[in-house]
C-alpha cells in the first residue's frame, strides 16, 4: 500500500510517499514544494494542484493523508493554510483516492507517542520508522512523512478505520497478536531510549 | 464585460453574474450552491469545483471576483472558508480568468458607501444597482453580486487597477467626467434617501 502524506501550505507544501508492505514501511520519495511569493495566490494554488495531480498519477497512492488543523495563532494563517488544503483535498478527490485527515497532535501521538512532540523528535521518529540514517529535510517533508506513516499504520489495525477525523492513539497501532512489526519495534525501542535519556537529564 | 462574483463557503457558496455595458449593470444570474453536510469535505470541494468550472465555461466571465477575508471569529471558520476559497481561485486560474479580490469592507464601501453596512443595506443597494424590484435572495447570492458589482465598477475607473488587494473607495467609483452613469445615479439617490431617513430617525 502506497500512502501520500501532505503537510499543506501555500508557500511551502511538504509531501512524502511511503510504501507499506506487511508491517514494514519504506520511503519512496519526499520533499517540499515551494511556490514563489512573486506569484499571485491563484497561480500558487494552480502550481500546487498541478504538482499534486502529477504526483498522484505517477505514484498512484492508495491513500492521501492530509494534516487537519483546528487552531491557529491568527486567522490569516488559517485562511492561507485552508486555501492550500482545499486544493490538496480536491486533487485527491478528483483522482478518486481514499482520503485520511488527522490533526498534528494525532500524528505526533501515533509517531512519537506524545501529542506535544517537537519537530526534532518527529523527524527522528520518522527516520527510525523508515530506516533512514538522518531525519528527512526540510521539516515540512518530515511532517508530511509523519502524516503518511500515521495513515499507513492506522490502516493496518484490524478494527474498522473511521473516515475523516479518526482519532488514533498508540493503542490502535500497538503490536498485533501475531508479532511485533519492525515499525512497532522501532517505536518501542526509540521510546525506551527517550525515556532513558529523559531519566538521565 | 461579464463579471462572476463569489462569496465563498463550503456549506453555502454565493455566486452572481453581472454584465456591464458602458455605465449600466445588468443581472445575468445568481444563486447559492449548497453542498450537503452528509458529503465529506473532499466531495463538497469537488462539487464546488465542478459547479464553478461549468459556470465559467458556460458564461465565460471576463473576470472572477472573490471575497477576501482577513478576520474571523474562529480559526475553524477561517479554515473552512479558506478551503472553499482555494478551490474557487483554482477554478478561475485554470480557466485563465482575471481574478479580483476584495475584503467585505471594500465591497460594502463601494456598493453602499459604508464599510460597515449590514446585510439588508447591501441587498437593497444590489437591487438598486441592478434595477431589481427586490434584494436578491438568499443573502449569499446578494453578497456575491455585491462583489461582482464592486469588481465591474473598479474596472470602469480610468486609472490602472491594482491586482489582488486593490483598495477601492467611493472616490474610485465616482461619476466619470463625461456624465453620471445609471449606477452612480442610483447610488447617489439611495445614499441621499438613507441620509434623509437617518436625519428623520
Amino acid at each position: 500500500m502506497i500512502v501520500l502524506g501532505i503537510d499543506p501550505g501555500t508557500a511551502a507544501l511538504g509531501w512524502g510517499l511511503v510504501d507499506r508492505t506487511g508491517g514494514s514501511l519504506r520511503l519512496i520519495d519526499a520533499g517540499c514544494l515551494e511556490t514563489s511569493p512573486s506569484l499571485g495566490l491563484p497561480d500558487r494554488l494552480l502550481a500546487i494542484h498541478r504538482f499534486l495531480a502529477d504526483l498522484i498519477s505517477r505514484h498512484e497512492p492508495d491513500m492521501v493523508a492530509v494534516e487537519r488543523l483546528f487552531f491557529s495563532r491568527n486567522a490569516q494563517t488559517a485562511f492561507a493554510v485552508g486555501q492550500a488544503r482545499g486544493v490538496v483535498l480536491l486533487a485527491a478527490a478528483e483522482a478518486g483516492r481514499t482520503i485520511r485527515e488527522a490533526t498534528p497532535n494525532e500524528v505526533k501521538l501515533a509517531v512519537t507517542g506524545s501529542g506535544s512532540a517537537d519537530k526534532e523528535q518527529v523527524g527522528r521518529m520518522v527516520a527510525i520508522c523508515l530506516g533512514l540514517k538522518d531525519p528527512p529535510r526540510p521539516d515540512d517533508a518530515a511532517d508530511a512523512l509523519a502524516v503518511a506513516i500515521w495513515a499507513a499504520n492506522s490502516e493496518r489495525s484490524d478494527g474498522p478505520v473511521a473516515t475523516g477525523s479518526a482519532v488514533m492513539d498508540r493503542a490502535a497501532v500497538a503490536p498485533m497478536a501475531r508479532g511485533e512489526s519492525s515499525y512497532d519495534r522501532a517505536v518501542r525501542e526509540a521510546l525506551a531510549r527517550d525515556r532513558k535519556a529523559g531519566a538521565r537529564s
